[in-house]
């Protein structure tokens, strides 16, 4: 591409100072492999508010039979191909987002903290990358109970990874996990477990962790929207300021590539599947009319993008990444 | 998303360890804002190649009458909204590529340069953020002579860049642009501009420049392809390392979202269109087949993907971003 302004066209360095500095070629030693990744935060404004887009990693795993629970092995298979993942496997990020209102510096969900796998917990490192303190957080806003959300709160000696953050929950999410009756009906290893986690997770905080209810401004700036189906109390927010806004759709769908090309598939983690399913058409229709920026927890980093119809489903078309803020 | 594991299933920290630690709560002043983009860089292997895409900047430009010869203005605004740019204009990102071959550390087209606009110029800064040393590279290559690709090789004061580089420039570009017949039958600012450009840019490297031919390896695993149109010795890069290959496409197509989906626009920079048109069906029927992963120059950061056939053009799939090499 040639730049279009006339100094472009016509500019260019002055002839008298082409004269080249030549030093011997060189010796033939390549530079090493670094192995490193780049750091994983990406910066987005929404109005004022300062918003960074942290990985936490990703997974990936085989396609197990029991993965989407009401179409064939087959048929995700197909899909997964379709997108280009590793034969018969699916990989899947994890990003948390932070949001500087200004006033406030809030962590929007956090991570799998420590100790789960080496491909994950990688919140406070990306943190760091991005000149983050986590003592600087204020609230930590929590979208479910889901262990990828909530174990980032502590670290690996169990101390708050966060430590000055106020802890802000939905009502229903808290109501329905520590309910010993739900516990005691939960059925299945990742339901029990998930109910236990919740429970570790949130022991001996109570007096740091407050309820929020959807509608309400959790922050000033960051309302809570009523997503429920993944789990019943799971919760995306509108981010506004001024007239801008983005949606965080926390998991209404997981992997985009699967889930909102097919938003009736029943992801095994889906706690009410078909609500998750209505769930999932009626925030993609609000999103793709109002043409908004989304972030999904589980989109490629730095998960942001627009969501469209698409045939019988949607898609997800992902945002440029910008050098400028 | 939860981790499929028993271990993470039914693990979890031990409760043992989850006495809080609580400290006051904030006094309530926020982090300050940063203001900063994170770092362009990304890296990604070929085999054993270990690649990183540098960006150079993006520029953000009103869509002139002129800027797609072939259809009308309001048909490219069209396109252009449908992509989520910013009304009526286009952001254009710019991707020069270092591959370390393990023997060679080989910088692919060089960016802007100094002096043009602050929104780009950025690859010598974002090479320090990669830890990547100018000095370090050992060969340039140069896909084509327009400014954006090869103004890069001189620091403002003239001084070569990459200071111990061989520069390695496609034979028939080199041709081209060094006619004195042909310059002196261009017409047009772009043009004339572009001519004097390129004598000035590799005025006294006489000693340093190499020209390669189509189909020879310019650097053990690197190929010079043929795909001229663009300008009339445009080449693009296989990049083969055992059996992984990346297509490095250069400038086949400019912006994908206009270009890779109306492969049959002529963008204003394209010196024979009609053949730049041929070779992009061309590229994009063989990229397509092979499933092939595709560097784009002018693809958004990092620039890597998937090329589709869809319907009379193609679509590009971006790669998800890996948080590990």
């Amino acid at each position: 591409m040639m730049n279009l302004t006339r100094r472009a066209l016509i500019g260019g360095v002055a002839a008298s100072s082409l004269a080249p500095l030549l030093r011997p070629l060189p010796a033939g030693a390549a530079a090493p492999v670094t192995g490193k990744q780049a750091p994983g935060f990406y910066r987005y404004k929404v109005g004022s508010f300062e918003c960074t887009s942290l990985n936490d990693g990703a997974l990936t795993y085989p396609i197990s039979a029991d993965y989407v629970t009401n179409v064939s092995k087959d048929q995700v298979i197909a899909a997964a191909a379709a997108a280009y993942f590793p034969k018969d496997m699916v990989v899947c990020p994890y990003n948390p987002q932070v949001i500087n209102t200004g006033s406030k510096l809030v962590l929007i969900d956090t991570g799998w903290g420590p100790g789960v796998d080496p491909a994950v917990g990688h919140v406070l490192h990306n943190m760091a990358a991005a000149g983050l303190e986590p003592g600087a957080v204020d609230t930590v806003i929590i979208s479910h109970f889901h262990r990828d959300h909530i174990n980032g709160l502590r670290k690996a000696d169990g101390a708050l990874a966060f430590p000055n953050a106020e802890i802000k929950v939905p009502s229903p999410e808290w109501a329905f996990w520590m309910s010993d009756d739900n516990m005691s009906k939960a059925s299945g290893d990742m339901m029990q477990g998930n109910f236990a986690n919740a429970r570790k997770i949130f022991a001996g905080l109570a007096d740091r962790v407050t309820k929020y209810e959807w509608g309400q401004e959790v922050v000033p700036g960051i309302t809570a929207v009523e997503t429920s189906g993944h789990t019943p109390g799971h919760t995306s927010f509108a981010v506004q300021s001024g007239p801008a806004r983005v949606l965080i759709q926390s998991d209404v769908t997981n992997i985009p590539a699967l889930f909102v090309r097919h938003p009736d598939w029943h992801v095994m983690y889906d706690v009410e599947p078909d609500l998750a399913a209505r769930t999932r058409y009626r925030f993609f229709d609000m999103a793709s009319a109002e043409r908004a920026q989304v972030v999904g927890f589980h989109f490629p980093f730095p998960c942001l993008g627009q969501i469209e119809k698409d045939g019988a489903g949607y898609r997800l078309v992902p945002a440029a990444w910008s050098p400028v803020l």
